[in-house]
């Protein structure tokens, strides 16, 4: 038999047969160490039901491994291969890390401008809707999406999934009546005991299929909005799982960990849970994908160890603050959505998500965007994904081109406000008016360093580019209309 | 001689010759005690210069007074008289007074809407803009105006002030430089043992025909922005001139004590000069004005039972927390400027004052108005006065025929963070909608109660009626467009 190749960050699956037992899912059937020279990696195996076992394995290294499999059962045990690991082929960046204290890069140093979108729910929608959410995020600029492992259950929710992680005792209510709070195990039971594999490989079709257009899946662990008891689970439970969705999808070089949507709703979880959580997955996951955990009114401490970024539900006007106080790239996950429904998170306009994605960006972090526009279907991007008919995707395409060129980077503050920088030697300085319509704005610039402009109309999309060169004290005439930019760019 | 009319809180004012001394300016030079019954209100005299005094006195009550001056002066002891005090004119409603924890009332009980804007020294300009100002001001919808005692040293505002509070000794410069920090004194000197009375006739002349034409006039008697050192007078003479401005300017209804603008920028203050400021105020105003001090980032005590209200600088959005907070009315005014130049606070869109407005308002607040858009000749409303031309002060017009309607009165709490609600049996619902562009809106009206709505479009300025009646679980189909409002008004 030929070596299996793979390329670096891609995922090799090794498949073993075994015994068809449940017991396999309730704790972790087999390891595999992969190794090159005197390098190892453990990574656990799952169990995917009937019968078939599988532990999967990233590489991060070019060349040849080998690998053997240890277990006590015996049809898993002493099993070994070789695997020769080849150059990623273009797009595969590898996954994301965090560069610099504020700043995020894939593996291969290319900067990750973490220009995200939410679907809570789209993959527990039916493969029509779920194949039509992917056709409609190959359109779009967004490089991450953020979604649940369990469904959920709110207004315009009330269809069932079509699969679930446990097996189905008994149906219960899937009614919305006004509030997500004390709804849990409104008549559901399932036998906690034993996952569903179909459930999972759901997932992994998810995954992979957001892999191959680029996109990172930022997996949301737990969540409030449950009408099945998903977020009741007890803590053995919840921890098997963990260890199976780890050894199942961390070789999957799109992916993050989210330890909760709205942590601080989940009343019956304690600051312990949170960190066992973290400890269960940190353990599980040898690859150290990044980890997260978002707020709806107060932040976790984004200061703990295990956290390698502040995911933030908030206003982007406080990224700057974020900044200071964690020392951590600042993802605002969820700066409210572009729609027209009720509910006072779900509808700002075009404009306020496209000046809430410039606001981020300009104070150095990094902005989500998500939609609620009601239709008579109630399928709303931001659950089930679907189509986008709102008015800011194509405008942060447009931010993208503008922040992914040369190289992109966070920018960084300058001791004025309105002007930030990033790159070295001063390479660019950033105004953003936001809703200003100033006519003028003025700086200081660096002794002995010259600049082009360009201004740019974030919502007209357009770029005036002034050839300079600029030097010392500039005065730059502006539209006097809101959402406007003036980028200055060395030309010396 | 016939005894003189005055009507009720209009402004009396009984003139004495008297020796021509500056040192009349240094102390109270004789007080007149106001009869009526068993009622005595003592006011202190002023000295006009010129061998001229004068004591001003606002009656609150009709009927028959008696007045009686005492003084170390033979000149000005033991005269006497009468005065006969009639019903108001229409229009004069009597001073402002707090009438409720967050409300604000005219003292004949007419509600007081606030809808303020700012010109920080328009009465320190030439006459023809002095006047031009007025002329604009009979055009607006504006009932107060915040002006300061001093001139003003900033960019736009290089010009120098037709007069002076002290006589000038010595020239300085009146360039500016980039900051007011540190900027005191810039080669001026003035001798401040002597008052010119023709300053403060020129504010007599501003607050009167702020009067005459039904705006309150708060009169802001510090600030940081300063070129002449009147911001870093000794203690001595800020005594003095404050007992001075009392006697002055207390018997004019409509007047406001503004302590500081920005107290907290003028560094040389301490706590203790702010509330010795107070004391000298609330000991000579025999009225009791109402009295407040204005922040720039950090606010003051405004716990302090000297501070009748929380004058804010600062987003509207935080109204509800400060009513919560102070347990007092909250006046946000500053919200920043319309206007079109360079600096932060001076450049919001003409939608972004008037969201500001509404949002204040449907918080239980009050809002002001103030407009910066440049042109060549400097004149910026903010300071200058002048003219305006924004696109506000229209919308704020169709706001204020709102809120006036049907007795007027600030909005209160319901529960339900976009619902307010005001006059007693729940009169009266409010939603707004803000930047949101929500397509409906709903609510559980009490029991019993029916209502019709006006679907209201505060930037295009029109109101739809929907006759109802609506009763109970209401949902109220909206325009789906930002800055809409929704009445519900009782019709049972």
């Amino acid at each position: 038999m030929d070596t299996p190749t793979v390329e670096c960050w891609g995922l090799h699956e090794i498949r073993l047969d075994g015994p068809k037992t449940d017991q396999a899912f309730r704790e972790t059937p087999f390891t595999v160490a992969f190794r090159k020279a005197h390098r190892e990696i453990v990574v656990d195996g799952f169990y995917d039901g009937g019968g078939t076992y599988r532990a999967r394995f990233m590489p991060d290294a070019e060349g040849d491994w080998s690998w053997e499999s240890r277990s006590s059962t015996p049809a898993l045990e002493g099993q070994s291969g070789a695997l020769s690991v080849t150059t990623p082929s273009s797009g595969n960046h590898g996954p994301v890390r965090v560069r610099s204290p504020h700043d995020l890069a894939y593996a291969d140093g290319t900067w990750f401008s973490n220009l995200g979108t939410t679907c809570y729910v789209w993959n527990h929608q039916e493969d029509k809707r779920f194949n039509q959410t992917l056709q409609t995020l190959k359109t779009t600029p967004f490089n991450k999406l953020r979604f649940c492992l369990f469904p959920k259950h709110y207004r315009y929710n009330e269809n069932e999934p079509p699969l679930y992680p446990f097996p189905l005792l008994k149906q219960g209510d899937s009614g919305w009546q006004g509030s997500y709070q004390g709804e849990q195990r409104r008549g559901w039971e399932f036998d906690l005991e034993v996952f569903v594999p179909e459930y999972f490989q759901r997932l992994d079709r998810a995954i992979a299929a957001l892999r191959d257009l680029g996109i990172e899946a930022d997996l949301i662990l737990f969540h409030p909005y449950d009408r099945w008891g998903f977020s009741h689970l007890p803590a053995e439970i919840e921890d098997r799982l963990l260890r199976y969705v780890a050894a199942r999808f961390a070789a999957y070089r799109n992916l993050w960990w989210s330890f909760a949507n709205e942590w601080d709703l989940m009343d019956n979880k304690s600051e312990n849970d949170w960190e066992r959580h973290a400890r269960v997955i940190q353990e599980s996951d040898p690859y150290g994908h990044l980890r997260g955990i978002h707020n709806c009114r107060r932040n976790y401490d984004h200061s703990r160890p295990w956290v390698t970024h502040v995911s933030f539900q908030g206003d982007p006007g406080k990224v700057a603050k974020l900044r200071e106080q964690f020392g951590k790239p600042v993802v605002v996950d969820e700066c409210r959505y572009e729609g027209n429904i009720e509910e006072g998170w779900g509808n700002i306009t075009g404009r306020g998500m496209v000046e809430r994605f410039w606001n981020a960006v300009h104070q150095g972090g990094f902005c989500g965007h998500g939609e609620t526009y009601y239709n008579d279907e109630e399928v709303l991007w931001w659950s089930k994904g679907g189509v986008l008919t709102g008015d800011s995707p194509e405008r942060i395409a447009f931010l993208r081109s503008i922040v992914e060129s040369d190289g992109g980077g966070v920018y960084h503050p300058t001791g004025h406000w309105h002007w930030r920088k990033r790159g070295e030697n001063d390479r660019e300085f950033l105004y953003w008016g936001g809703e200003a319509q100033s006519r003028e704005i003025s700086l200081q610039l660096p002794e002995g360093k010259a600049y082009r402009a360009e201004i740019i109309d974030a919502w007209e999309m357009t770029t005036q580019k002034l050839p300079g060169p600029f030097t010392g004290r500039v005065v730059i005439p502006l539209p006097a209309r809101p959402h406007c930019a003036v980028r200055l760019l060395r030309i010396d």
